[in-house]
């Protein structure tokens, strides 16, 4: 599968919520910001995230692949019900972007650095 | 040029505060987190990051180029004398990461898309 279908295909499995394909794309020994997740604490953080924010939907704005890395920028507009990243949302409608990488081995994630605009939330809450 | 050889040449542009230069890497009319900075206004923006983090220097950790695309993950060690991101640092030494997009046409930047952790900011002067 070439990196832009599977990395499309990653999106659609979180936006179906469909939890037992997350192995396709995750690899077990999967790590996040530096910490060691494994497939089955990344599944545990989304599931948090979707708890928290019922109308997540990933959208992907820019996505750039060269083997072994992707970068996608992911565009957020939801109503997170009460904090996020520490800021108390409480249910109001914030717009933020996700720059995040990814590498790739074997065909699956094994690890994500991301970067959420908290700034961009910040200044939309103070509004 | 190729796209890494050239965006290596603009991190050493900015680290060399080669600021005469900026004009070979940023466009005209360049945008910059949806702000039509222009070069002049993008080149305004280094120079004060540069008066308020005289130590600033813009290290590659990642790099993903796919025309018209490059996504670098940028790593930082620095001490901003005063506020940054609206945080009170005052010279303290922080360590963020930025995740930007760039859009290249006709040879030059014209568009950025960037994010700077500010929460893992925010968790290092909490300490």
């Amino acid at each position: 599968m070439i990196m832009k279908d599977f990395y499309y295909a990653y999106i659609d499995c979180l936006n179906r919520r469909a939890w037992d394909e997350l192995g396709l794309y995750i690899a077990e020994n999967a790590r996040h910001n530096g910490r060691p997740f494994g497939l089955s604490g990344y599944r545990s953080m989304l599931i948090q995230d979707v708890e928290n924010i019922p109308n997540l939907t990933f959208v992907v704005d820019r996505l750039v692949c060269e083997p072994p890395l992707i970068a996608a920028r992911l565009m957020f507009n939801c109503a997170p019900k009460g904090e996020f990243l520490g800021l108390k949302i409480n249910g109001r409608h914030i717009s933020f972007a996700e720059n995040v990488f990814y590498e790739v081995n074997n065909g699956k994630i094994t690890n994500v650095l991301s970067v959420i605009d908290k700034a961009a939330i910040e200044a939309q809450i103070a509004e």
